[in-house]
């Protein structure tokens, strides 16, 4: 008899339907059609590629309802955010698709041969981005569609090129079968190889091991807590042959407020960081964990406001039980640091009265900066919880954010006639954030070329990638230079006439 | 008394002046500079830093003759590869300038807010590459100044931004003291903080393990052999807050020839393989090892040919005893293996007639591909030395490739008949190189824009990365988002009226 795994309604707490877990065997079977695939012409065809995505985001939406009931079942989240999380995934693929056609992705340099080059005489060097291989993607538990099965990572090592073993994350083990087989579905469709995509799911760590050691995965992708992605990085380093992991692994997002940004407008800020701590029970890898606030008055006053908003936000749903208690036990400890005080009561009971399952109430607290040496204050607290730093002068500031080390995102609200004092804060948030928002938060994460979605470690395990937005792809390619190659054996990207209108670098000029 | 080093004439065994190694104290001075130049506003200067580039190139050029004296001395390297090399390594300094005056290192992305966005309305976000901070770089043995004190990753280092914190090679201590004084004269000469660039010796490995797993230490370059690169990966990544490492460990750069080109051209083939063997002791990590030749009538004759020519070549001065002892006992190794068989006889003698002390007589061997599974063959053997491997057709040419793992070079000698036979080899040579010549050999790699020296592991340790060429300066450089950000507050290179005139894409278009 095969072992099975569950889902969960965190809702409720009931378990959902018994699924069979993946086995050795299958895992095996996913990665041998994988590498087979790597190796297959039909996946090098980038048109090919785009018709699976398109046709990927296609199947998705027609299957959105299903998908949405599910996720919503397995995950606690709400059907708006569903809603918009499914649209964000299909609008990725598509989006990718377009990238792949266009061929920004294979970032071509020709450098035409030079007899008169100095050093020495140039030989004509062609390069272009190559696919890396088959790549293992892990699924996170807190985007059951963005981040997971046919999320952001699988999405742009497909574009890449690449084909992708998926584990699923085992808490929406059935919003993940349906869609792992509506992708399947959309790489038959397209007419490439069964092994360009594959998905096992299980519910603890050995098939995950197995897959990023097996000697034929060249890269892996995750999204999730430090202490796994840091189990992979050790994983992925200690193989014959290391591979890179792009792990993103979700940081505090410090925000920093100027005096007169507080003087100027208070309770929005209060209003939209209510909203960023507490959207979707906070389970997001940029909420903002720590708030550096000017101490007087009016920073006593906006401790106040904070504390009555989030105090009247209904208690949350969280994604599993087990994220819910250790969101508990990460509040405990906070709540017996010295010189830590809770802003915030007990939240509203949930709208319909019933218990929840796994439940968290939004929580700020407020301290100052010489209480940031309490080392849990500088860890990331999974829910809907924040706490309020006052700081005297803005060298407390920049000790502060260096305190809290690599970054996803660090906001700062500040008003025009500030632009000095945030001048000599800001080469601080440069050294350890991938993103800064001004007069924002970091919740939202716009899928575009510029985003950089990552950081330095501990955001993330490699602070020169981004998991979100075009540049995306580049994480699964690598650059390969044809030397005086014959017009025959040219790659079309690199031939003389650009059959593909690729964009290239000809000599020094965009074509 | 503190502790000295020297280094040693390998023509003559002359041990040259005993140097201070540097201490524990040393390094930490050097690291504590490199991390306050890290946050120098002047170090953020692309004019300020290209000014530097340049006065190191002329500064070096000034001191050419005692620079080469030395590292002929230390090296045992001909003036004329000296000379050559001496210039490649001012030249590089100097394209690197002209790179980060254009500023296209910065990589600018500018997406302008978009409230019609899909699936979200989309901030302003605006995007360029930013120097990760200190930087370890470790000279190579074998290139005493092109990939050494201020060779092509301390320039791409300092290029991009980064202080750099150098650990010069033992066997050539006065060549890179010479040359970093005069690279530490030019930071100076430039106005920049004196922690931009520092230099410590050592016999052994102890600072090179410090410097390593320093924390203020953001990358490490290394150029070197896998034994030494592997160990630095392991320390990188064992570090509390992992950091990138960018090694060049070498490779078998394999070379394979098809029956047509071998009819049409064995002798010259046979020349330029000579050449490309011995040339500076066969010491360069693209030298190809190995040659995939077709079994046959012709074969035969080629492997005479290669036999006769590397046995008339001299017998050749190593870098240094360790060297010429390693390389003696790999080939003791590749003469025991069964089925291999040696070509050439003992190489003419030196020229003067004197004994060498690092001395390595030219060595080429046969065998047929199934010997290949002997791991001494498929191993790098660091000295003028090949072996010819008959290959009975194309699937034993393309399991032969596979078998020896990535490399920095893959060389395909063939004639415009063969173009389907190349075809379907090419493939399996994408997977796993970094650049693939065309009738030509990998030794001798040109500093161009579209140079990709690097490749799978084990040739490097992040294939994704270049060590020559102008895109060598990205491996020390992550992104950084700006988002809805204040014109006041934008970098200049982001701000709308573009007043760098960086190369950007805005929304899309190519400025």
């Amino acid at each position: 008899m095969s072992a099975t795994l569950h889902g969960v309604d965190p809702r409720t707490g009931r378990p959902g339907p018994e699924i069979a877990e993946s086995t050795v065997d299958d895992l095996e079977a996913a990665i041998t059609a994988a590498t087979q695939a790597a190796h297959d012409p039909r996946l090098a065809d980038a048109s090919r590629r785009a018709e699976m995505l398109r046709g990927a985001a296609a199947r998705l939406r027609a299957r959105k309802q299903e998908i949405i009931a599910l996720a919503g079942a397995e995950s606690g989240l709400p059907e708006v955010r569903l809603n918009g999380e499914m649209e964000r995934t299909a609008v990725q693929l598509e989006m990718l698709a377009d990238v792949i056609v266009a061929g920004e992705h294979l970032e071509v340099i020709i450098d035409p041969a030079d007899a008169a080059a100095s050093p020495a005489p140039r030989p004509d060097v062609r390069r272009m981005l190559v696919a890396i291989g088959p790549v293992a993607v892990f699924g996170a538990s807190n985007f059951p569609l963005a981040f997971s099965t046919a999320g952001g990572d699988t999405a742009s090592a497909l574009a890449a090129g690449c084909p992708v073993v998926v584990k699923g994350h085992p808490a929406h083990p059935r919003t993940g079968s349906l869609v792992a087989s509506e992708l399947s579905a959309a790489v038959a469709d397209a007419g490439l190889p069964a092994g360009t995509f594959g998905h096992v799911l299980e519910a603890g760590f050995g098939l995950a091991e197995r897959l990023v050691t097996d000697d034929r995965i060249e890269a892996v992708a995750f999204t999730g807590s430090l202490r796994g992605g840091r189990a992979i990085m050790g994983h992925a380093a200690a193989r014959p042959r290391p591979i890179p992991v792009y792990a993103e692994m979700g940081s505090i997002n410090p925000v920093v407020i100027t005096e007169a940004a507080l003087g100027a407008r208070a309770a929005e800020i209060a209003d939209g960081l209510t909203t960023s701590v507490t959207t979707f029970g906070g389970q997001v890898c940029t909420k903002p964990g720590i708030v550096l606030f000017p101490a007087g008055a009016a920073g006593d006053g906006f401790c106040e406001l904070v504390g009555e908003r989030l105090g009247a936000v209904t208690t949350q749903v969280l994604l599993t039980k087990a994220i819910a208690d250790g969101f508990a036990a990460g509040l405990a400890e906070v709540d017996a640091v010295p010189g830590v005080t809770r802003l915030s009561e007990a939240a509203a009971p949930a709208p319909d009265g019933d218990e929840i399952f796994a439940a968290a109430a939004p929580a700020a607290y407020r301290t100052d900066a010489a209480a940031l040496s309490a080392d849990v204050l500088r860890e990331e607290h999974f829910g809907p919880s924040v706490i309020l730093v006052a700081y005297s002068d803005r060298d407390e500031v920049v000790d502060a954010l260096g305190s809290l080390g690599g970054q996803l995102g660090i906001s700062i609200h500040s008003e025009d006639a500030d632009a000095e004092w945030v001048q000599a804060v800001l080469p601080q948030c440069v050294a350890q954030a991938g993103r800064i928002i001004f007069n924002g938060f970091s919740t939202g994460v716009s899928v575009s070329w510029a985003m950089m979605h990552g950081g330095p470690y501990p955001a993330s395990s490699n602070a020169a990638t981004t998991s979100v937005g075009m540049t995306a792809i580049g994480r699964f390619m690598r650059p390969v230079a044809f030397q005086n190659a014959p017009a025959a054996l040219l790659p079309p990207a690199l031939a003389d006439d650009n059959p593909l209108g690729v964009p290239r670098r000809v000599d020094g000029a965009r074509e």
